[in-house]
């Protein structure tokens, strides 16, 4: 069996991250997302190791202190962060871990763990990505514009993702996922052994 | 419409490279082939410009001196060689241009092109090498050893290809090609134009 990839998704809200992913889900068993630990405490049914694995700030900060944690950010008071460990686990039961992550984060995997195959996934157009955060119907206009403002801002600082999938159509965005991810499983470096090993 | 890509793709005799390639080209209309310049002669039923560019040897050596062939070899006492125009209309027509040659060569278009993605197949083993170059009922059980180390030879030099396909299964193998060719065409690079447009 083959050790599967981490795959570091980023983009714009609105960009259409999760949908992609959940679609890409439905057509192969070889995905799965990535569970972060968190200092904030359990909402009524959160399960402790299926939505995060919940921990304290002493323990969160023996974490970071010790690499054990290949990305984290403060949000609202409370830490999250992504456990190597996890990670490593599921990517050794041949899984392809997800880590859908913002781009400060995404740049902290990128220096953790170089081989990350980073995914930039960005909404067609400015008058499109408009279209969908005002259908959402839960922001002001002015949230809107700022939201707008930012993910200019975040298509200018990409430029350390190795892929970029323009989210049109939902099932091509979805089909070059998962194009991605079986190409990556191809790679030069991952089947050396199978290479070096022919004839021996 | 956006640029192809140049695929190389190199492997030993019995891997299966050109069915490979010829079942992918079944589901997909982007791929092409490239179209290689010869000093020899047109067989009878050849067509220039289409089997072959027939071109006399001061035109060869013209375009080797001019750096327009991205590779070249002698074979049989006849020059052969890839026209880098003929590869670069098509990539500029949106196709990606296949390119089914030996190590050799595929190392001087890697110098020439480094944006060339250099994809090898390999077969499952030495012993289904063996049975399949048995099975052609053409060689000799001498030329079968020979080509058998020739093959241990090759994936001991293939170390500047960018992706490995073992072409145990012919769908499982043509899939990771179109997969191969597919997120190529979302790297960065070739999307970054789109990216840095975003919002202007």
């Amino acid at each position: 069996m083959s050790i599967g990839n981490l795959i570091v998704i980023s983009g714009p809200s609105g960009a259409g991250k999760s949908t992609v992913v959940n679609r890409a889900m439905e057509t192969r068993n070889d995905i799965c997302f990535s569970t972060s630990v968190t200092t904030r405490s359990p909402r009524p049914g959160e399960i402790d190791g299926v939505d995060y694995f919940f921990i304290n700030q002493k323990r969160f900060d023996e974490m970071v202190a010790d690499n054990d944690l290949l990305e984290h950010a403060v949000y609202v008071s409370n830490s999250y962060g992504t456990p190597r460990k996890f990670v490593e686990d599921k990517l050794s039961e041949g899984m392809n871990v997800i880590l859908d992550i913002e781009i400060q984060g995404a740049a902290q995997v990128h220096k953790n763990k170089p081989e990350a195959v980073m995914v930039f996934i960005i909404p067609p157009s400015i008058d499109e990505l408009r279209k969908r955060l005002t259908g959402r119907g839960t922001e002001t206009e002015a949230t809107i514009e700022a939201r707008i403002q930012r993910a200019v801002q975040e298509c200018g600082e990409a430029d350390f993702y190795d892929y970029i999938i323009i989210n049109d159509d939902l099932d091509k965005a979805s089909e070059e996922l998962s194009s991605i991810i079986n190409a990556e499983l191809c790679r030069f470096d991952k089947r050396y052994e199978l290479l070096s090993s022919f004839g021996k």
